[in-house]
């Protein structure tokens, strides 16, 4: 990749470099079965009445992203779960914010499938995204962009 | 599907909701350049690299989840744009903690490619999600689930 190149390259982008380990459907469901406690292979497929060799590829892409450890619970016979790192951990503002956008366009009159309680301070959570300086809402219109020290392209 | 089925159904839940209509890394993408202000397809394709019956099948699914809305901006010839409806702007907060998730893990040592800056209190966004009760960080190890009224299984 030419640096100073004025192209901007789809890549230089923290989405893009996201989505590389994480753009796929099952991934993300995946992930939300790990966020509710799910570990194991069994579970997983049953859950989410995935195919096993699709399953099966997922939860590697996961371990060799190191968003899963693949973690021996058992010997004799060997047995494995999967267990959240911190980088995978980490990605459950994502979920929470997928969460909270199909409550408000899918969730329909029934209300929404799922609450959320923030356990220090026992509140039911939005998932709405807030500006940690002044406190109001994000919305996308609001937001000016600036290149980084990272960046290798200009916008 | 049927009620009070104690089986968990993969597509109970606002994630798998949202994923039908968002859960491919070039919708993502697209979404990112939309955000940025990109609305024509030219500009889409350009930026991206993306092949353009790629690009037509991508925003034809945009358009019909009423993500974007096709706008006609000039007649004679006729030229349309791509605009995001409100849905759309909603998606935001999934891109920005997106962001923050792959600047943490991917940043490297230069430093974040992009900074978002909160216009209207001028302050520099970090993208990370936070209780609007307590103002602490929402990690996923303190976060507890309840069925909510539009549960269609039982967790």
């Amino acid at each position: 990749m030419k640096k100073n190149s004025k192209k901007t390259d789809p890549m230089d982008c923290s989405i893009a470099r996201a989505l590389n380990e994480i753009g796929d459907r099952w991934i993300f469901l995946i992930l939300r079965e790990a966020y509710f406690g799910v570990r194991q292979f069994e579970q997983f497929q049953r859950n989410l009445g995935i195919a096993t060799n699709i399953l099966s590829g997922r939860l590697r892409t996961l371990v060799e992203a190191e968003i899963f450890e693949k973690h021996r619970y058992q010997t004799a016979p060997d047995r494995y779960e999967y267990r959240l790192t911190e980088k995978g951990l980490d990605l459950f503002p994502v979920i929470v914010t997928l969460i909270r956008w199909g409550d408000q366009w899918f969730g329909g009159e029934d209300g929404p499938p799922l609450l959320l309680h923030h356990e220090p301070c026992g509140k039911q959570l939005s998932g709405s995204l807030t500006c940690e300086h002044c406190g109001l809402e994000i919305r996308a219109q609001d937001v000016r962009y600036e290149n980084g020290s990272g960046a290798k392209t200009t916008r």
